[in-house]
C-alpha cells in the first residue's frame, strides 16, 4: 500500500489538504459557544445539502450504518412492516438489520445491477390495505454495483399508492456527489456518512428527517439511547450533545460544506458525471461494460466492472494493490469474483483518474485480459479533454 | 476561547502532538492488509491496558455513552434485572440508558460526592434469589463529582453474595489514567472511550468482554445492529470490520498504546496521581474541598470543587473562559452550580497545571472569593517541586 | 525538553496551530500565478507592520543574521565607515560581522544593560566631517540583555549632526511585538526575521530598505549574489523569486499578517506590553531586577533576569529543562551567568505566561535562592487581573 | 493550480506525508540537547548519501543558491582562477556568482543539451602551468536540459593534468536521486539543497567539503559572515548553530535520511532511473526526443523535452497548470520555448507519473501536435509493469 497514490475505493475518498486541517484540531470545550459556531452551520449546510427547507438535521460519531439505525429507532416499533429492495450489498445490509430489529420486511429481489423497481413497490404498497408497511427504504446508490436508483419513481409510487409509510432513502454514497432532492422527492429520512461526497474521515452518521419522520419519533417504539433523536434535540437547542461529540471531524464537516456550497452543488454533481463517465469510456474501451444493466442506472460515484466470466475479478484488486500500490474495490455478495470496483467520488482530478485507469490496465494486462494498454486511458483522455476545453470556454 | 491555552475539562484531554499526527492520517484501503497493522496492535495493547489476559476488545467508531449500549445490548433481555447505583450524573444516564431498553434497574441511591456503596450492593444481591439480576453496574470514576468508587469491593460483594450477575465497569475516565484490573476485580465489562487517557479525539467507543460476558452475547434479546458484537467479531477474525472503520482515530490509537505501555502504566498512574494531589494541595490552600467525601474516593483524573454555599460555581468557568480563554467543567445535575470541575488527565505537566490552577485563583478572585492570588499555586509548586526532584534521583 | 509546555525562549516562539498549519503546505509550482499570490501580500504585510508607505520589502530563506548580511552587502563598499553600539551579544555580532566583511566600524562601547547612547553616536556624527561614515548601526532591541533603544533619538541625532549616513536598525526581536516606525524614524533599512513577532519557523530573512538605502544597492562594492536585492527586485517583478522560494514558511507569513494586522498593531503591541509587565511585577516580587538598567529601556519581548552576585544563572536554565522540561534561555556573553532570560514574545497568554513563572519560582527554589513559591505568579497575576479586567470593560 | 494533483516540476517535489509532518514541529529551544539529536544524524546520513568518509557536512538555512556561495566564499579569494563549463541555465548562474564575486572565470561553452567537455577541461588546465586556476566547476545534472555530466571523467581530467584544483560539483537535482560518489570522485565540495531528492520544503543548502577544501577556507579572502563554515563548524561542535536553526525542516531531514537509507541508496536510484526510462519511452512515443544529445546524459530527475520546431513549448506548461491544474517545467535561457520540462524526482509512483503523462499528451493534443492519445502513457505502462514485475519476482 502507498500513501502516495490517490485510492479508488468507493469511500472513504481522498481528503482534500484543508478539510484533512480542519479536522485536526486542538480540543476546545464541546460545552463552549465555540462549539455552537461549528454545530449550526453543519446542521445548516447539510440541510442545504439536501436540497431542503425544513429537514432537520442530526449528526452521531458513528458511520453511515449507524445512520441507518438511527432512521429505524427513532421511527418504527416492533413488527412494524418495512419494504425494502435487494439488488446488493448495501440494500442486502439494511433488510438484514431491519430483520434484527424485529421488523416485518417484505423484500423485493433485483437483480444485482438493476435498479429498485418502482412498480413492484407500487404493487405492494396498493396490496397493503391494511398499511401494515410503515415505511418504505431505498438505497439510492447501491455502492456495491455502481447503480443509481430512482427515488423520484418510488415517491411517485407511494403517492399512486396513497400510501402514508415514510420513505427512507441510504444516500451514503449519493448524497453530496450526486443529485439529491429531499423535499421534491418526498424523502422522509436519508442517511449519508461524513467519508463518501464530504470527503472526510470516516467517523460521521448525518442524517435529514422530515417533519412526517419527526412525528413518528414520539411513538417509536424500538429502544435506543445512543442514536435517540431526542435527546439530540435537547442537545442542539443548547449548543451541545447528549455525549461528546466529534468536534474536529465536525469542523472539518463546516468546511466541506462551505466548498461544496462554494463550488456549488450542480458544478459537484456535473464534476462528478464527468469523472465518471470518463471511466466508463475507457471501460468500454478494454470492452469490458458496468455491472449496472443500462445506462439509465449508472452511478457517478462508482463503476463495478464486470470482467469475463471465468475469470477472478478480486485478483485484479489484489495485484493493484501489491505491485503498484493502488486501491480498488472488491465485488461484494453476488457479485464477489465477477466486478471489482472504481470509486470516483470525492475529491479527484481527472489527472488523478488517469492514474487509476492506467494502473487498471496495466493490471488486467499482467493477469492475461485481452486489454490494450493505454486504450482505456485514451478514451478517457479524449472525453476528458472535450470536457475541460468546455470549462474553460464557459469560464471565458 | 484560546486555542493556546491548555484545557482543564475532564474530557477530551490536550492531546500530544503525536497522537494528533498519527490521527491525521490519508485514506487507505482499509480492505487491505494495512489495516490490520492498525487493527489488531489496537486490540492487544487495549487489553494490555485492561489488566487482562483474555478479555475480547472492541472497538467501535462511538463514543462511551455508545460504550454503554453496547455493554447492555449484546448481553441482557427486555426485561433483564440491573442493579446500579446513582452518585453522579454519567452512572444516573446510565442508569437511564437501562430504563429506555426496558431493563429493570435497581436503583442505590448515593450522595453525590460518594462512592459506590458495596454492602448496599451487596445486600441486594444477596436478597435476589432469583438470580432476577443479570448485570450490576458501577461508574469507576464518576466524571461529575471526581469519586474513584471501590471496584474489588463490588466484585467481593458480588463474590460474598455468590451472584452471577455479570459485573459492567465504566471505565471512561479512569481506564489508562488510574489503575485497573480487569482480570483481577473480574471485571465482565468494561467500557471506555478515545478522548480521556488515551489523549485523542472523541470518537471511539472502547469495551473489553470477558468470557463470560461473551456467553451472554448469543442469549442477549436486545436488539443491535451498529454495536453488535458478533458482526465486529466477524470482521475481525478477517482483519476487518462490518462498516467503514476509524481508520486515522484507530492509528492514533495504536501510538497512544505504545506510548502508554511505554511508559509503563504504573508511571501513568503516578504521574496522574502527582498532577491530582497537587490540584488538591491548592484546592486546600484556597480554603476549599473537594466534592468526593473522603481522600479514599478522591479521583486522579478529575476534582471537582465546591465552592462556598450560595456562590454560583458555573460564574467560575464562564469568566475563566470568557476573560482567560481557558476551559474547566460545569457542575452537572445534582451538583450543577455548587462544584466546578478541574479535569487532569491526559497529556498534562505539571507546569501547565499551574496555568489552570493561576487561572482559577485569579477567577475567584475576580468574582470576590476570599482566595489569596499565588496560595493555590504555591501549594502545588511547593507538592510538585518535591515529585519532580524524586523523579530526577530515581533516573540517575 | 517536553513538547507539551509552552517555550520561553526569546524566539523562535510559541505557534499558533493556524500559522503551522498554513506553513504546511503541499508542493505548489513556485513559478505559478498562485506564488504571486502569497509573495505579494507579505511585503505589503510587512510593510505596514513596518508603518511605511514606501519601504521596499525583500524576504530571504535566510534569518536575522543573513538580513544583516543583507543591509551589509547590498549598500557598502569595503572600507566604508560604519557606527555601531555594542551593548549586547547581537550588537556586538553585527559588528563583528562588519569586520568581517572589510567595512571599518566606529564601536561605541556601552554597558551590557544599557541603551544605546544617542549622544555619543551624535558626536561621533558630528566629527565626521569627511562623512566617511556611511552606515548607523542600531539594534533595536538588544536580545541578550532585553534592553530597547530609542531609535528616534538615533535619528534625531543623525538630523541634529547634519549626517547623511544610512540608519540600519536591527528589529529582530521587537519587530511585529514592539512599536517601530520606520518611516516616521526615518530607518533606512529594517532587518527581522520570521521566527520571533511573526511567530514562525525559522527560515526567512526579512529586510525593509528606504528608497535612499536603495539607491545605495547600485553602487555597492561589496560581492553578493544569493543576497543581492538586484536580483530579488527582478524576480518580485514577475512575481517570482531568483531561486526557489520558501514556499510553506511564506504562506505562514501571510497568514500571519493577517492576524497581526487584524488585531490590530497597537493591539498587538499593548498585548505583549501586558504580558511583559506582569513578567516585571513577578521578578520584583523575587527580590530580583532585570538586566536592563532603566525602566525606559525595558523590553517587552524578552526579560534578561539578573541573579544575585555568585550564583550562575544557567544552572536555572538546566534544570527548567532537566527537571521541568520548560525552556527559558541563557546569559550570553558578557552577562553569561549572570542573568536568565524569559522570552515573552510571539503567541502567548496570560495563563501561559503564568506557568514559566511558576516554574521559574519552583527551579529558584530548588537551588536555594530566597525566592518564595508564588510569590512571582502572584504578582503577574494581580497585573494580569486587571488588564483582563479592563479588556472586557473596553470591549463590552 | 490543484494541491490535488502531483506536481512534475524538476523540484520541490512531491513530498510525503511523514517528512510533511517531520518538518511541522513544534517550537523547541534549539539550544537544548535535544537540537544535537536532530543536527547530528543529519550531518551523519548526508554523509553517507554523498558516500563520503570524511566529508564535513554543513546545512544552512537557504537554497542551493546559497550553498555554491557558501562554496566559493569559504575557499577562494577576489581575483582567483576558476574554470567553468555552461550547458544550461543553473550552470550559467553559477558562472554569473563567481563574475559577481570577483572571481576569473575560464568559460567553456557547450551546447545546451550537451554534457560537461571532460577533454576540454583536461585541455585548459594542463595549459595552466601557473596554477592560476584554483577551482573546477561541474553541475552534476543541468536541470535545465534533464543533462546529467560525468563527473568521474572531470576527476581523470584533473588528475591526469596534475592540477591542484579544487572540484566544485552542483549537485542540486542529483545527489540523493541519482549516483553520486564524493569519494570515489574526489569531489571537493559538493552542494545540493532540501527540495528535491530529500523530498522536503525549499529551505536548506546543504553541502559537503573534503578535507582538502576545508583546508581552504582558512586562507579563503572572500567576505562572508552568514555562510561562513567556520562560525558554523564552531556552533556543531557545541551541538549548535551561530544563529537560529531551522530545526523543523532539519527533523525533517532527519527523517528523509532514514527514509533513503533504509530504502537503499543504489534501490532509490534504481527507482528514479525506472520512473525516467518510462518517460522516456513515452516521449519517444509521442515522437518527440529529449533535449539530452545522447543517452549517456539522459538525466534520471528531469527530462526536458524538445518540441517540434516553431511551436512555443511554454503554451504546454501554460495550459497543463490552467486547463488540469499540472505543474511542468518550462524551458529555461537558450531553450525556453524549445522545451518544457517534466520532473521525475522525489516522492513518485509509477502511477503517479502515468498521470503527469496523461495530462501532457492531452495538453499536447489540445494544441495541435501530432501526439496520439494514451500512446506515450502505453509506452511508459508496458516499462512499468516489466519494471514492478520483476520487482515483485526479485521480492519473492
Amino acid at each position: 500500500m502507498s500513501f502516495q497514490n490517490p485510492v479508488f475505493i468507493p469511500g472513504p475518498t481522498n481528503m482534500p489538504e484543508v478539510l484533512r486541517q480542519a479536522c485536526d484540531m486542538p480540543t476546545i470545550d464541546h460545552r463552549s459557544p465555540v462549539f455552537g459556531k461549528i454545530l449550526h452551520p453543519c446542521l445548516d449546510g447539510v440541510r442545504r445539502v439536501l436540497k431542503s427547507e425544513s429537514a432537520q438535521i442530526f449528526i452521531f460519531p458513528s458511520t453511515g450504518t449507524g445512520g441507518w439505525e438511527t432512521a429505524l429507532t427513532n421511527t418504527l416499533s416492533p413488527g412494524d412492516g418495512v419494504l425494502a429492495a435487494r439488488n446488493g450489498m448495501f440494500s442486502h445490509r439494511w433488510i438484514d438489520m431491519c430483520q434484527r430489529h424485529g421488523l416485518d420486511v417484505t423484500v423485493v429481489e433485483a437483480g444485482w445491477g438493476e435498479g429498485i423497481p418502482a412498480d413492484r413497490y407500487e404493487a405492494i404498497l396498493r396490496a397493503d390495505g391494511g398499511q401494515r408497511i410503515k415505511a418504505v427504504l431505498a438505497t439510492h446508490n447501491e455502492t456495491a454495483t455502481g447503480v443509481r436508483s430512482d427515488i423520484a419513481a418510488l415517491r411517485r409510487a407511494l403517492d399512486a399508492a396513497k400510501h402514508p409509510a415514510l420513505l427512507f432513502v441510504d444516500g451514503v454514497s449519493s448524497i453530496a456527489s450526486m443529485d439529491f432532492r429531499f423535499d421534491e422527492w418526498g424523502v422522509d429520512v436519508a442517511v449519508t456518512g461524513s467519508q463518501k461526497g464530504f470527503m472526510l474521515p470516516a467517523g460521521l452518521a448525518i442524517v435529514g428527517f422530515s417533519g412526517k419522520a419527526m412525528s413518528a419519533v414520539e411513538t417509536a417504539g424500538l429502544p435506543r439511547t445512543f442514536f435517540d433523536l431526542r435527546d439530540m434535540a435537547r442537545g442542539y437547542a443548547n449548543n451541545g450533545y447528549p455525549y461528546t461529540p466529534p468536534v474536529g471531524l465536525m469542523n472539518g464537516l463546516k468546511l466541506s460544506l462551505d466548498m461544496l456550497l462554494g463550488e456549488g452543488l450542480e458544478e459537484v454533481y456535473a464534476r462528478h458525471h464527468r469523472i465518471a463517465e470518463g471511466v466508463r469510456r475507457a471501460v468500454a474501451a478494454w470492452g469490458l461494460r458496468p455491472c449496472a444493466v443500462s445506462p439509465d442506472l449508472y452511478s457517478d460515484t462508482v463503476t463495478a466492472v464486470r470482467v469475463p466470466e471465468g475469470f477472478d475479478a478480486t485478483r485484479i484488486v489484489t495485484v493493484a494493490a501489491e505491485r503498484y500500490g493502488m486501491a480498488f474495490g472488491v465485488g461484494l455478495g453476488e457479485v464477489a469474483g465477477k466486478v471489482f470496483r472504481i470509486g470516483h467520488l470525492g475529491s479527484l482530478t481527472d489527472a488523478m483518474m488517469l492514474s487509476g485507469l492506467g494502473v487498471a490496465e496495466m493490471v488486467m494486462v499482467d493477469l492475461g485480459l485481452p486489454v490494450r494498454l493505454g486504450s482505456g486511458v485514451a478514451a478517457a483522455q479524449e472525453y476528458y479533454r472535450h470536457g475541460a476545453a468546455r470549462q474553460t470556454e464557459a469560464a471565458a
